[in-house]
């Protein structure tokens, strides 16, 4: 309750547990604090070789850059390369994320709120659109607070159509700069009884909707109260096929589900993304781990976004801890990030600042790393299959070999 | 060809890819460079929060220190906690895991070579039992140079029965302190036409064997010519309840593939050791990740343990990399660690030296975060059966949207 609502400008406020302050990302902390050669393997410890080579950056255009100081948005970008291919030509996708804190308080008008993000977010799209991103993603529910923590059904007011006002705003950005856009939304579905669902849309670059995806695994954990808004998606795991590659959507709590990444692996994506509402006290230790992981084994690229800001709302509510009521969900620490099949890393933007987040990838890596790890092929999905199909029976009994000598105890 | 012989003591070579030598390990890489209050925001970032602290050291005997000091071995202990229950007494266990390098030359008489290592151990294995430790476990087999990459079939003479020499060593051990020690070796199977197989052995607190399992998923990448050796496994996926809690094997490469976790997690495990041999510039950067992304995803405890130094071997090999021939497989990088169900870890042991990595842990946490977190619960076990059941047939079609306004080009 004592924390001040963060608005639209990069408002520094520190560490989730108070313990360091005004650090901007794990990776600009130790570059400022560690000798330059003691730096470079502590990096290559944490985010790994792209070609043999650290990752490296990308200068983009003098219009975004400038974007950037006026807005005060964090601006980064960097570029993942794969080996030469004798068969096919490189195939480079310039993908973007977006990362954002709410822009008026909660307390204001439902349409003020939306409209003051939509204008909070335009010279970040505009960026990204001048530096010429194919693919933009922006973060879980990003046109409105993450109210979910309230249990107040009110915030429903906030859900559109797949077609509704959040989706026409994107669609002039994904017309005017060639875009594939991402966007992730609490959705009403009008023709199915008006019920409520989370809901990423996917626009493609002529500015037409190709389809969308439901949020596969609904959280029940801290302040997480999806569950009482929202039931699990019924679209499965859509691989969309968009003039720039083959992408999927994993939305936010189904990134602890290596199965639902799995799913999206084997329909083909070669980049999913993560769009996110995590806060720090939570999640912040598993947020780099879980995404990773996700690329290695899959072989191909995760982008993982988070949003900003700490956001307040009108009416203190309880967690289920036994402790007060309060009014706020945490800190969302950014940290948005992409990595990539060879297990090499981008750095995070920021944990308290507004970003975008460029990465240039060559998407033949996918298969290279495919070809070169063997995961696929050594992956014996008919046992897993029967593995799975036995699981879920009533009478499944889990294989265990006890040890003869042991006295039985209730463990 | 110009590294030498990693022997027995401790000789700190330093990074594997050269760019910086001499230093122990990443953990110790920070603490000695950063300061104290920046350190424990980068430790809390990389390492996460155990029952929201730091994670403790353990204060162990004297008999142990003197041990490590003597027979130069790297030496560390920590402990996780779990909430106080009202209706479960704690359940804390003390787990044990030991990396070495060989002991004598590739080219000494492989009785010898066999001996030396037994020799090498008894001292580390004294500590670990002198320590009180109830379960420990060794690198993936142990008992002989990992000399797969030559694919020379002579050193199939390593293999032995699942009661062989190495496990009779070991009972000793088991009987003499009450520990259960799991012992990864290469197994020759007498009964079913002397086929070798990669295997991990579960001796109990007794002596006794309490059963086996072998390795799931076989690498076909770099140097490891395993599967010139040996097939994958023919044993599922046991979980072993012991007088100390219900553990499962994961042998070396089946940490990069999550349904072989997963299914560990469903037979129960509490306990999941990944004994384990790689090397430096493949898998480094992806070692911390694989093995704490299974604890969080799967709820259970993961025990990572590579073994240490390089091994350099008679006859020159080729790679497959158009690379010439060498005759080392390259740096085996230690860093054992214990990884949490509640996304804390352990930092690691030595990248250079042998090491005993000791760690108490209450397994009532593995039920807790599941509570938590919802994992179990929420993950929708019967659509996944579904999938794979589906993904298996030779029919199979990816579920791909394109979008209609995409001009078909072959990518």
């Amino acid at each position: 309750m004592e924390k001040t609502q963060n608005g639209g400008a990069a408002k520094e406020e520190g560490g989730g547990d108070g313990s360091i302050c005004g650090y901007d990302s794990l990776h600009r902390l130790l570059k400022d604090n560690l000798n330059p050669h003691i730096f470079q393997e502590v990096n290559r410890l944490l985010t790994g070789l792209n070609c043999g080579k650290p990752l490296q950056t990308i200068a983009l255009q003098e219009s975004a850059t400038s974007l950037s100081l006026q807005h005060g948005f964090d601006l980064q970008a960097f570029c993942f390369h794969a080996d030469k291919e004798l068969l096919r030509e490189p195939r480079v996708v310039r993908v973007g994320v977006i990362q954002n804190s709410i822009s008026l308080p909660t307390t204001a008008h439902f349409s003020d709120q939306k409209k003051a993000i939509f204008q909070k977010l335009k010279p970040i799209i505009d960026a990204a659109g001048s530096s010429g991103v194919n693919i933009l993603c922006l973060q879980e529910a990003w046109m409105m607070p993450f109210a979910f923590c309230t249990r107040e059904k009110r915030w429903c007011e906030f859900a559109e159509p797949v077609d509704g006002e959040s989706t026409v705003f994107l669609q002039s950005f994904a017309l005017k700069y060639n875009m594939v856009i991402i966007s992730s939304i609490l959705e009403r579905d009008i023709n199915h009884g008006e019920v409520i669902w989370n809901t990423a849309v996917v626009i493609g670059n002529r500015g037409n909707i190709i389809g969308k995806h439901r949020k596969n695994h609904i959280p029940r954990v801290g302040d997480f109260n999806e569950s009482t808004y929202y039931m699990e998606g019924n679209t499965g795991h859509p691989v969309f096929e968009t003039a720039f590659g083959k992408i999927a959507i994993n939305i936010c709590y189904g990134r602890h589900h290596p199965l639902n990444w799995l799913a999206f692996g084997l329909n083909g994506a070669e980049i999913v993304f993560n769009p996110s509402a995590t806060v720090g006290e939570l999640s912040e230790p598993m947020w780099p781990i879980e995404a990773r992981n996700a690329a290695i084994a899959n072989n191909y690229f995760v982008a993982s976004i988070n949003r900003v800001g700490t956001e307040t709302f009108p009416n203190p509510f309880t967690s289920g801890d036994g402790k007060p009521a309060h009014a706020d969900f945490g800190h969302f620490y950014g940290s948005s990030h992409i990595s990539a099949p060879d297990a090499s890393c981008t750095p995070s933007l920021s944990r308290n600042r507004d970003g975008l987040l460029i990465t240039d990838m060559d998407l033949n890596l996918c298969r290279q790393v495919k070809d070169k790890w063997g995961f696929r092929m050594t992956s014996r999905y008919d046992l897993y299959a029967e593995t799975l199909a036995h699981y879920v029976k009533p009478d499944f009994e889990p294989q265990v070999t006890s040890d003869p000598l042991l006295r039985k105890k209730s463990l």
